[in-house]
């Protein structure tokens, strides 16, 4: 992406960045494997994860993992989880505005 | 979300956040209408809209707007957005490494 990008699109960049940068670490580089995945998500998602129904949803996300013999994450499955974690803090973002207006 | 928020928090915020500075601004706060959409993809995505296939991904969203008589855009529509525009970087990114490795 050019430099000088927005904010919005400097935000998106580092979303992206960040999976590649925890999927490249070992083996293949467009998929995190579940090590990879628990350090991003250990690292990056500190604060988002006390709430409990972000939690639940990695902990769903790696359950899934577990079922599966290769234990990878494609950048598909990522973003399921950055959505919801998006939308989880959209809902109390609007109740917030709710509130004041 | 709490101070000290990790870079990928961090922009998980901005992207929440800018949806709703641009539909606070007229109408319902939980929505934009049509020129809120645009202001805001005028402003906030000038350069990932000068891709092609992005631009038609914006574009098809305003187009799926203007069918609607009430000419709002959901969180869940923004995201939509968000999200094919994180995707063609994945890919790009993902060229990017196969390239390099």
């Amino acid at each position: 992406m050019a430099s000088g990008c927005s904010e919005l699109e400097s935000a998106i960049e580092i979303l992206v960045r960040k999976f590649y940068d925890y999927a490249k670490r070992k083996g293949k580089n467009d998929k995190m494997n579940k090590k990879e995945f628990r350090e991003m998500v250990a690292k990056e998602l500190p604060h988002v994860l006390t709430n409990t129904q972000n939690k639940e949803a990695a902990n769903k996300l790696i359950q899934s993992l577990d079922l599966d013999e290769d234990g990878k994450i494609s950048f598909d499955e990522y973003w399921t989880l950055i959505g919801e974690i998006a939308l989880k803090l959209s809902q109390q973002m609007a109740m917030q505005y709710q509130e004041r207006h």
